[in-house]
């Protein structure tokens, strides 16, 4: 069906299969190939072992392009790049100039470090053996990355295992001779991102179903993702296809435009960072059940602090009585978990902070504390404002202690974008 | 070298490969099957293509066990259970007693939507083919897993998607006659953990080298890795390097005791917790650059308001004054990130909570802000305790303005353990 060129991510690391570390040097590359118009086939991790390493380059073998990660460092056991160039019998050199440039990186501190000598010498030969014929990638760190191509097989781009080494390299990769030519045959078509508030992924598939007796939607790859509350749609038109993409988006978002956040990408953190600055308003939080996770990610983004005063984290009763004036009486009438309380909060956060918004978060996360009427995943929330606005909710979680933490997260983060006036991409047209 | 039986993971679901969704499955089921003593090769992410799962399950042919995780709901684009069944070899058929009762877990919710008749025949018997010979995992949500043989192949266990239905069929997934047959292959040794505060990678290394001169580690797989500010070192013996791998651990701690945090895999929360519900104390935080991912941090836990009783967030200097009494006076003379006012943060959260520890964060984040005194990356910490403790750091963190504020919470939490008077494990010998 497609016509793009593939592509596979094969990321080394032994202690990626322990499932302890997480890896992020696959969703990177992936990300940006899939960017770039590259069909991404597979992510491979595997461990250190060689055989392991050859295996899986055979069998990604059938694809236009393969990146590795890791396995560059000076010691002997860090072999990627000999079982790269064994892969594309390509035979292996030192590169003076490149060893020299090397020695000049680590020289300052590998002095301090009392590291001289042949064994230095040799880790940086070591690191500077590159396969006949490949492009170098200038290092980030103290290892190359490497562009080699098998004949007839694939290009193979070789990046070291530090995500800061591996992400400073990707201008050049994406600059390199073998790559650009590849990209000559990926489409130049932007990929649509629309985002949704709240939405089933079955919804969205009942909606492409209608479209898709209208639109030749074999052409678009739509590809939807559910990353907590809030569904992601990508539209890949084919190249030829970009009309049908367009139209086939423009009708989702027709029949879902009250869930819509946005149709350009922008995610609900962006979007309420823009509207709270161009509104001139501050926000304090006042959370009980999130613990501080709301006000964590409001000031998550860079230049926040021009916006996000602060918040109070009232876990105990007391505390919410004493650093948010929430009046015991009302604690005692309707329970710590309750929309008063949450309107008592939010009020609260707002007057000691002085602020032009104020949240209030109150729920039982769990995994105990639920009863019959306010069982674990009810949570209530309200937003107010200076200008009068009261937006409230207690809706019943799904989920665990970490999944209703999250999910409350999310929905603040959605109502404050509502108090803000802001309705959606829908309003501007 | 490895007797151990050996195992792969297959994980489908096209938005994977897009980079915008983590992956939970595939480390899930890495971290398990190695606690259980497989040997984990490799884990793939493959898209929902029929011909790229056949083409992985190729490719681990020649594992003892493979688990896939994906493409069993309902509908005719999920085909994972039809393509394992095809590589098995095994003709499927409708099990009617598993279709009963996925019907009588659907009927309630399809009434409400409206669904009946033969639609919902026909997604209920399509969840309920079996392959011959396939030990059936009774549903968490409406798929049940899979256990299937290939003869002279590896044993093929197919799991559900979503990460709560997955984790949920785990515990049958170890019981089924099949994996148990395995697991009599593997080595019942426990794995020792040993986990660390702030020492880099290679200092381990060194130490290991070291005790490979008098010890045979040959015959135990040692896998470090580091988590921000942690370093975690799994020593996994091979049946009958027990011993060998005790006395490893043991001269790993008395080599790096000063910075161990513990060796039965406790982790920092964990002791924490412990520590403060021994003591019976509570705790109040005080955050600036660090926005409530402390308090968010320390609320994570269940149970943790009977030690947590709250905090606030001051990030405007008003803030500080205002809710933490910190004197304005104090943020004139030495700046908002300074010693002095983390330690005026920390007495303030102790005083305004009424707790018996208090934590105070200020610090420059990024990436804006820095200058050449304070630059990005300056965070000053103070822990204070009614019992008179002062607890203070102010250390400069690499990284961007995630890595710092990560390795801030990271740094807290090892601070506040330090004031609860626990010194690491070694001090109970």
């Amino acid at each position: 069906m497609s016509e793009r060129p593939t592509a596979s991510v094969l990321v080394t690391g032994s202690e990626l299969l322990t499932g302890h570390v997480a890896d992020a040097n696959g969703p990177f590359v992936a990300r940006a190939l899939g960017d770039l118009g590259f069909a991404v086939r597979r992510v491979i991790l595997v461990g250190d072992r060689p055989d392991d390493l050859r295996s899986a380059l055979d069998h990604v073998s059938g694809e236009d392009l393969v990146v590795t990660s890791g396995g560059l460092g000076p010691t002997a056991d860090d072999l990627t790049a000999e079982i790269v160039a064994e892969y594309c019998a390509a035979p292996m050199a030192v590169d003076p100039a490149l060893r020299d440039r090397i020695h000049a990186k680590v020289a300052g501190w590998a002095k301090r470090a009392g590291w001289a000598g042949p064994a230095l010498d040799a880790a940086t030969a070591k690191q500077a053996r590159v396969p006949h014929g490949a492009e170098v990638l200038e290092p980030v760190g103290t290892a190359p990355g490497l562009v080699v191509s098998r004949g007839g097989g694939p290009v193979v781009v070789v990046l070291p295992g530090p995500p800061r080494e591996l992400t400073g390299m990707w201008p050049a990769v994406v600059a390199a001779g073998p790559v650009a030519t590849l990209l000559e045959r990926a489409p130049r078509a932007e990929a649509i991102r629309l985002r949704f508030a709240g939405i089933p992924e079955s919804d969205i598939a009942a909606t492409l179903r209608e479209i898709g007796a209208d639109l030749d939607l074999a052409r678009v790859e739509i590809i939807t993702c559910l990353r907590r509350s809030e569904l992601e749609a990508d539209l890949h038109p084919l190249p030829g296809a970009e009309g049908i993409a367009r139209e086939a988006a423009d009708r989702i978002v027709a029949a879902h435009r009250r869930k819509l956040i946005s149709d350009d990408g922008s995610t609900t953190d962006e979007l309420l960072a823009a509207a709270l600055l161009e509104r001139g308003w501050t926000v304090a939080t006042g959370e009980s059940c999130t613990g501080g996770l709301l006000a964590g990610r409001l000031v998550d983004r860079a230049g926040s602090s021009a916006y996000v005063a602060g918040g109070v984290v009232a876990y105990s009763n007391e505390a919410k009585t004493a650093q948010l004036d929430v009046p015991a009486d009302l604690i005692a009438e309707h329970g710590a978990v309750s929309p008063e309380v949450a309107r008592a909060l939010a009020d609260g956060a707002r007057a000691r902070f002085g602020t032009d918004v104020g949240v209030g978060i109150t729920g039982v996360a769990g995994p105990d504390g639920g009863t019959e009427a306010k069982p674990v995943g009810y949570v209530c929330f309200c937003v107010t404002t200076a200008d009068g606005q009261v937006i409230s909710r207690d809706p019943q979680f799904p989920g665990g202690r970490t999944d209703v933490r999250e999910r409350s997260v999310d929905l603040a983060m959605h109502l404050l974008l509502r108090a803000t006036g802001r309705t959606g991409p829908g309003a501007h047209r």
